[in-house]
């Protein structure tokens, strides 16, 4: 049993992050809700118990075995040492240490090997990256990935509650007539679409699509991989969608494709004309892939429609799954 | 000056036609609107006067020098070869005539030289053709495509006045906690997506993927060009949004490239870190192209936002253009 800490205990992979460690039954021996000071004494209820959300405080990660980090990227960077020196294993859900070479960045399932050689920082990746991995990982183990192109449909939960709230008000405001001012995104998200998801780099790509091809080119362990993504912000609450076209390196057929997919844990796949919407995908913890078919021009391509519950399979889910592969590979 | 008839006058592209007729002063000598049953009697008004819908009718074929036809495809089939039988130049919005080879396929300004030897009839294409061709012209011209690869964000006046209907009362609906009922779509549409539009063809396409498929191979005039789609229905009311990937055949810069999109006429061209949403686009009749940049993985290779008002632009607009080319063009 472990003494387990949750940075950012009240935000959107906060929460989802305690209903999963309940779920999944994790051998939780004490639970430690920290978060910033607005949700300092909001109570927090872990198997039929209340716990006080008290103030992050390095002083107390003496008294934990494993540190989940759900806040921002600053606050990782200062706080994510600070527990390691302490002897805490953390598992951290930002972008702070992603890319380090010292940090492993994994989705259970498709790179458990990762795992090996951490040094005390464990990397769960951005929430476009997973689903995409888990879709690709059985293509590039069986044909060999030559291209993946990806546009992405992403819901207003992966910036945050104030984001829901954002789009539900919205919404509300322009149903009766009223004028909106948009304030955590740059423009109005309600019944329209946003293709700026972070900040932009020089080369014109945002945080979020270099993001999507840095991390699936190391957890994929294809440092040249020809992947590439334009990520759009929909207005959908939770889960997000994403339209890829792959090329492979060998031949393939459709039957024997979905049939590999098929056969891949933590993969749900529709046939056909059949296909998953992101409200079908919420409150799950797979990646469901649907619309496979193979493209009419190039022999060696296909199109996947892939989706996932951001806030569960993207982030607290993942987060959770690398915890409980070290304890079974006892690496904890 | 020219007597027009519109078949489909008081549908969402209808009521577009005859609002954009005005806006460009088209010279219209009489304008004859027809609608379907459950319409006749409604009043439309054109430049001052009313006008009283009356039942589409081919004996008023005779009457009229150019028809607009904006109805199902089955309308077109049966109704189109009767008035061109009278010698009205037909300018048909449906997918009925489209892939003909006897009849021109036309975006004015992309292929204005299909114009000619049109035997009576002028398919306008696909909404979502009509953009995705105006950014890939100059391109093809200058550098050669190799491979077009589209994801599309389409909304839902794409599909009729009764969707847009259907979206605002599910929005409502859902807003006020209520149950809601899928009608048009066959998911909800409020705050999710719909990876489905148009039927399910063998091969896993829709025949939306396939007309855009198809009609951008015919208008380009590159019968085997590598071009592949996903499309998506989004809880958008007005404006396609296109996320394309292109590669082309000739090296090229991004800086050069820019300036040769932006001295196209019919576009609109953002730079860097501006971009266009649906919102921005709806009701103007431009192509608006954002989000350049160029791959990091190929040098070849570049992504476009494309964005443009489904109904004016994807529909009316260019259907009205065809026309005034062949007035120009003396082939009317």
């Amino acid at each position: 049993m472990y003494n387990v800490g949750i940075i950012g205990a009240t935000g959107a992979v906060g929460q989802e992050l305690i209903r999963i460690l309940e779920e999944r039954d994790f051998p939780v021996k004490k639970l430690i809700p920290m978060a910033t000071e607005r949700s300092i004494g909001k109570k927090i209820t872990f198997l039929g118990e209340e716990h006080e959300v008290i103030l992050t405080n390095p002083s107390l990660f003496s008294d934990m075995d494993i540190l989940f980090v759900a806040a921002g990227t600053s606050v990782s960077k200062e706080l994510v040492p600070l527990a390691v020196n302490e002897g805490v294993i953390v598992i951290d859900k930002s972008n702070a240490f992603r890319m380090d070479p010292n940090v492993p960045l994994v989705v259970p399932g498709v790179n458990d090997d990762h795992l090996h050689n951490h040094k005390g920082i464990l990397a769960s990746p951005n929430c476009s990256t997973i689903q995409l991995v888990a879709a690709l990982k059985p293509i590039q183990d069986k044909y060999g990935l030559n291209k993946v192109v990806v546009s992405t449909y992403q819901s207003v939960s992966g910036t945050g509650a104030a984001a829901m709230t954002e789009l539900e008000e919205q919404t509300r405001k322009l149903s009766l007539g009223e004028e909106i001012e948009p304030a955590i995104y740059p423009k109005q998200i309600a019944f329209n679409l946003i293709p700026h998801i972070d900040a932009f780099d020089d080369n014109g790509f945002t945080g979020e699509e270099m993001k999507m091809i840095n991390e699936t080119r190391k957890i994929l362990a294809e440092p040249n991989l020809a992947v590439t993504a334009t990520t759009v912000r929909v207005p959908v609450m939770i889960s997000h969608s994403e339209a890829v076209y792959i090329e492979t390196d060998k031949d393939f057929s459709i039957a024997e494709l979905t049939s590999l997919l098929k056969n891949t844990k933590g993969l749900i796949v529709d046939e056909l004309t059949q296909y998953t919407t992101p409200l079908d995908a919420m409150g799950t913890d797979e990646v469901y892939i649907s619309r496979i078919r193979k493209d009419i021009a190039n022999e060696k391509a296909l199109w996947l429609w892939v989706v996932a519950d951001n806030l569960r399979k993207g982030a607290a889910t993942n987060a959770i799954m690398i915890a409980e592969s070290l304890i079974k590979e006892k690496l904890l």
